[in-house]
């Protein structure tokens, strides 16, 4: 018998986003698991604190960033066997995974390394993309209309290509590309049919018209949101 | 004083994917309109139904669909107008919405018509994307892939185009187009990577590999993702 690892998507960052079911495995799991930066506090703890119970045991998967901003593999080698220890001794365990764990999720790195050998449940949650949408009072797609998510440090050209061919776009992970990934949607012409989106649903939240947000630094979480002049009626 | 449109997203189907904030509002609001077939149930009044009060004001949104399964305009233009009558009487009216508002949602219908008038707020839900991704067992996107989300009913060169474009692909609302679309798909040589997802999170869900689904009808509720060969090392 071994227990069971779940990937749990805890939504945007409004605790007010965790569904039901997220609450109920943070509650029930003897183990929860979460992604942090190197040094200071985890998002997705602090977005599911209210409803972890005193006495949790808790494993903090602390990840420096490597060059590109991907978390070096030999990090969550180290995690995944960690976790996978507790799974052994038929111990439930929760990762917590900001936003949905199989979009853009970090929980990812994690399944991908246990899938094979255990039981794994994943709860959807409130993407950052719904989350974005619904700050910057833009619905995003209807009836057959194509919708692009690309992330931001791909080059201007890639950029250029995706952005032309769908009929709205979501450009993710902005952070330090604001510059460029700006150049590249003013070049199209498509400037004043962007939304700025920075901590959606948290209280810090800024949401702004791209052809008034003034020159700033742009924090990772942060997404433009296209919706093309055609599709302005639904 | 006028009161407020909420735009609740209730989530693909399975109850306990509502958010505490979906529930929150569900329970408050003096008035809760929801989408329903022509005749029959509604399925975002069944999902949230355990957290509807007695007594409430409940307006059923009958949308017969016309050709290209689409809501005729004068239905809306109809149920925006009774919406507005309640909220002109300052009271708070939830309009449900399976998945999420803002992500071919019915809500963007009744949105479009009232956002000039009344202020609203919309509830971000999860999306059947990421439930469908979930059921799955498939991580759809990580790092610097693009993900895009295409509805079956394009026609089959505007379909290969796009899949063809993106590292992974959600195609949408398959329905009477399973065969179509499964012809692109297989053209492609990608049959092999792609999942059929029915109902995602629901008590009659099904998935399976494309490659192993017989022939069938498919409902409007089903999903095929797929994730080329060349993402599968995350």
């Amino acid at each position: 018998m071994s227990g069971i690892l779940y990937g749990v998507g805890v939504g945007p960052g409004d605790p007010e986003l965790l569904t039901l079911k997220a609450v109920r495995l943070i509650q029930q799991c003897p183990v929860i698991a979460y992604p942090a930066p190197e040094t200071g506090e985890s998002l997705a703890r602090a977005i599911a604190a209210p409803h972890i119970p005193d006495g949790r045991l808790e494993i903090v998967i602390r990840t420096p960033m490597v060059a590109g901003n991907f978390p070096a593999n030999d990090i969550y080698d180290h995690y995944a066997a960690e976790i996978s220890n507790h799974l052994k001794q038929d111990q439930d365990v929760a990762v917590l995974c900001e936003g949905d764990p199989f979009l853009f999720g970090s929980f990812m790195y994690i399944f991908e390394r246990l899938s094979e050998h255990f039981s794994i449940q994943v709860v959807a949650g409130v993407s950052s993309l719904g989350a974005c949408a619904s700050a910057a009072g833009t619905p995003l797609v209807s009836r057959n209309q194509i919708l692009s998510l690309i992330p931001a440090p791909l080059p201007p050209a890639v950029l250029k290509t995706h952005i032309r061919s769908a009929d709205a776009v979501a450009i993710m992970k902005v952070g330090r590309h604001l510059e460029k990934v700006r150049s590249v949607i003013d070049e199209l012409g498509l400037t004043d049919y962007a939304q700025y989106v920075e901590r959606a649903t948290m209280d810090n939240q800024i949401v702004s018209p791209l052809n008034k947000l003034g020159e700033q630094a742009a924090p990772y979480f942060s997404m433009i949101l296209i919706r093309k002049p055609e599709q302005e009626s639904l």
